[in-house]
């Protein structure tokens, strides 16, 4: 049985006492506003750089932990700090985020990405959440109402795909709207926020998931079939498992007991499918035909599909009392415990080689910041305690 | 002491009777012409995508085996299909070349990639001197010119990076320049060849390699200078020795033994700082300050990184007799011939990880076709023969 209150003491302490005061202590720029990201084993600035995303979900996470954990004004003062840097330098005359900013705030990247924008919205509906300002609220609803625009080309001028010969949408976009959604319903008209999540859901479940193969596909063609590409065949068994948590919750947010039972399936045969049976660990991509992949990374073992994937099974657990996921649940925390986190220095190794052994010791750099590991904490933490507090009533009762 | 006579025997049977042969056989698409590069261990066709880069550089082995080693038909004849397909089907209307195409030559990705260009106009070039045919001549040509219109934003519109906050300059594109233009030489004038040639030796002898960190830098400033940022950082040491031995034929085509010299002795530099004294093998990229990669795959064992190390020390050992260069030549047979090739099926495996254990299985695919393995055994079979009958003469003047 999980010994869900002791999880959810661990879960919390681990983001109370070591990741949060990690990003405290190391990440913030005094000089020019926003946040480190790229920061070394023991969590000193190697690189300057500021990637839009990584700064938006930092901003996105203390506000969150103002909002939910407690008010208090050194987590408010440190997401202000964010905004205020993205505010001032993030945007392009258009209203579109860059997607890298030197120290200073100068732009070196173009706006291609959508994602930066995706995390900009979250990041200021979040923050609207805590101060009230409504010129958060306004940035957050505009950069959402930009993101439906250009979400049928979501990088514009710099899609180097061929129009019309082989078309595909991506799973990460519908995937991400699910919980954006979620996040600034407060800023948005109620029939938007039911459209997209019924469209989200849809999309997700009807044309990403496939019942035959039984996995999450990353690419598929304009009505929901195969490609048979290295785009169509390519598997994220950990971006499939995320979506999941948050169709969970929508499920939740609904009172849809059924769209819940069949998110926790489709986790099931996700983690099955992804599991390294001779080293452990989910892997990072797959082909859905066991073709050679393009991706060099494949076999690796990365924290966030980790974290993700116990969220997912605390979710499936506390949704459906499925004894798999309570076993699946076990064997992810086990494997996550013993490779990912820092004990020396803190917070978590990002990427592990196939043997779980540490490929980069970094804490933070372009792609991994102040998000997924403070974020999945914070989950694990309050599905544990939800899972006790039911775990009490049935002792109670069988007493 | 290298038994270069023996060596030469080795590599010859190898591309002649291993590698050649499992192209012939498992590479025609006999339906639309030009080549499958997607084949998996037993050269089966897994994927039909064609990669222009890739079917320019099959194109360009065969039409060079033709010319350098034999005339036989089925060589010359095997080019042309790849050269027809190209003709028909690789360039938009201003004649830039797209970078991928479906299996029956619709394009897919746009010309986003310069180097597209660079293996096209090579193709052209070393099949003009097999045909003679001047509409192979002309595309060489004209490519070569829209390559140099083009060298100074290679991506064009698709270039993703802000207008000087940090412009860097990329080596690939003087390094390549300088092994095509002496393939394309017999088509360009002669003060062309002679001023790229000067300009491209001068920016990768001055400016990418920094005497203070020995090693050749992947991206510098405009003015040669050390950027501290990821792309500045970075270090490709197989990239760097495959430049050392072009700078080493240009040096033998001039003369020039005090640059052939200091090519050596650069490329002894870079192999001693990318040898993995753990595992064995040159990693794929390092970071120049020791500082964590962006690139998850830095320390895996890349099947070219290997060849061209080789070629870079044979003829370091040819052209200055530094036992240094046997030395690493002898060490990196070792290594790569016990790894690479696989002789159950032919050919090389393309991806090693870290402990030189088989990453994916396949001979092809997007990034790997016929190309290093075969112009490396033909580099490698001449140079020793070269080596071989410098050899039998210093014996018969000891004797």
């Amino acid at each position: 049985m999980i010994d869900a209150a002791a999880l959810a003491e661990l879960y919390k302490s681990q983001l109370l006492d070591d990741v949060i005061p990690f990003w405290l202590k190391n990440s913030a720029d005094d000089e020019y506003g926003g946040y480190f990201t790229c920061l070394d084993q023991r969590g000193r600035v190697y690189d300057t750089d500021k990637f839009v995303w990584l700064q938006a979900r930092q901003v996105w996470c203390f506000s969150m932990l103002y909002n939910q954990v407690a008010q208090r004004q050194e987590w408010l003062d440190f997401a202000l700090s964010g905004a205020r840097f993205l505010m001032a330098n993030g945007r392009d005359a258009a209203g579109n985020w860059y997607f890298a900013l030197n120290q200073a705030g100068i732009p070196l990247t173009q706006p291609y990405n959508i994602f930066s924008d995706c995390f900009a919205a979250m990041a200021f509906g979040q923050l609207n959440k805590a101060t009230g300002d409504a010129a958060h609220a306004e940035i957050a609803k505009q950069t959402f109402h930009q993101i439906l625009q250009r979400s049928s080309n979501p990088k514009g001028a710099y899609n180097k795909q061929y129009p019309d010969t082989r078309s595909l949408q991506n799973f990460a976009l519908p995937m991400i709207l699910c919980n954006l959604v979620l996040e600034i319903e407060h800023l948005l008209d109620p029939g938007v926020v039911e459209e997209t999540v019924r469209s989200c859901v849809d999309t997700i479940m009807d044309r990403f998931y496939q019942s035959e193969s039984a996995v999450i596909l990353e690419n598929v063609t304009p009505d929901g079939r195969f490609s048979d590409s290295f785009d169509g065949r390519l598997v994220n068994p950990g971006h499939g498992l995320e979506a999941m948590w948050f169709v969970m919750d929508l499920a939740k947010r609904s009172g849809n007991a059924e769209l819940a039972r069949k998110a926790t399936d489709i986790a099931i045969q996700l983690v099955e499918y992804g599991w390294d049976k001779k080293h452990g660990g989910i892997f990072y991509f797959l082909d859905v035909k066991g073709k050679p992949l393009q991706q060099l990374e494949w076999d690796q073992k990365l924290w966030w599909v980790h974290i993700e994937a116990m969220i997912a099974f605390a979710k499936g657990y506390l949704h459906t009392g499925d004894q798999r996921c309570a076993s699946w649940f076990s064997k992810l925390h086990g494997y996550t415990w013993s490779h990912f986190p820092d004990a020396q220095y803190g917070e978590w190794y990002g990427y592990l080689n196939r043997r779980g052994e540490v490929l980069l010791p970094s804490k933070g750099g372009k792609w991994k910041g102040c998000f997924h590991v403070p974020r999945g904490l914070f989950q694990l933490w309050k599905t544990m305690e939800a899972i006790s507090t039911r775990q009490k009533k049935l002792m109670v009762q069988d007493n």
